[in-house]
């Protein structure tokens, strides 16, 4: 049984589907211990201070990291592979004049602490952009560490 | 013979200007058998959506890409040395309403696959911004590995 | 004593203050050798091009570098166990036709390389963005190495 799913469960959520890239990249590439995770967006479209609350815009940060989990566990095996999270980028589709791109990516960090306490702690960007793929509110890239092989 | 170099010249393409940064950092900078190279723009200038087609900004994405290969072959000696491509992000001057920043940075992926293979893999972000320097289409930075020293 | 505080002084600056994060996050995350550094932003707000001159920005973002020295200092100790820096990202807030974001960051650029010389020279990405948090100027991100423990 994986911790960090049952931790998930517990927290009532799951995770997101595992889509793979549709193009000539990857969901994540390892490198030795190294895990760099591709950006994914949210399903939630609009700009922050436009059509898309702060509290809306922190949801789709967390739902966009189940998805980002989702693949992380399809290219690994199994979550608990991962040590730590070391740094998250996160670009928010920020509208005039919004500037609480913090707050909205803080939808992102607690749920990654919240799964794996201290470990989960990471060096962070959050940072505002005119548009997104798709339009989307959120974009959120990561870099872990893996255990080393048994 | 380099082998990349072969491959680059089959495909009908050939590296680009090794031009050197012009301030106090570097084209690239080699830590262990990592790479992490400096971002470089696109020749062409320029806002998709605006005064740059998607296929325009295609191009100027694989471009670039030619012109970072040149710099990274002049930084350590042979584009056979390096591994793999690991972490790209792409950014790309997005007018208002345009999302399809993926498959403008798709032109890169393409070609750093189609000379690297599976290797050329890598873990991507494709994000939008307002402007970039000297009005440029694309920007991309990357972060590669590199074979162990003999 | 610290080499880089005293070359810091020698220079007539010194640290800012070192502000925890107040979220979710690290003001830096370490892991082996390698230092992964939360983005800070400068305390001067306002658009590049539009009320932030590129002399202000400069400064600004010189001025980012010693609140982020003063952070990293506080995780690890003593800044001369900083071997080199080897990555940065800089957000300029632009205003509408803004493309000097390369002159803007040098002003961290030149005094990284003043405090550590050659290992201070790093690869970069200088980009525009439409907002950062608060409004302000200039964000910066690093990647650092650290000599290995004793």
């Amino acid at each position: 049984m994986s911790h960090i799913e049952d931790r998930l469960r517990d927290l009532g959520f799951q995770l997101g589907p595992a889509k793979a890239p549709v193009a000539n990249y990857l969901g994540c590439k390892r490198v030795g211990d190294v895990l760099y995770v591709s950006a994914r967006v949210s399903e939630l479209r609009g700009a922050l201070g436009i059509d898309v609350t702060l509290e809306e815009g922190r949801l789709a940060a967390r739902e966009t990291v189940l998805v980002i989990l989702a693949i992380v566990k399809d290219a690994v095996g199994d979550l608990d592979r991962i040590a730590s999270v070391d740094k998250m980028i996160g670009f928010v589709h920020s509208g005039p004049g919004f500037t609480q791109q913090p707050q909205v990516i803080d939808g992102a960090s607690d749920l990654l602490v919240a799964l794996w306490g201290d470990r989960g702690r990471h060096a962070r960007t959050a940072t505002g952009v005119a548009q997104l793929p798709y339009g989307s509110a959120v974009q959120l890239e990561m870099t872990m560490s893996m255990h080393p092989e048994a």
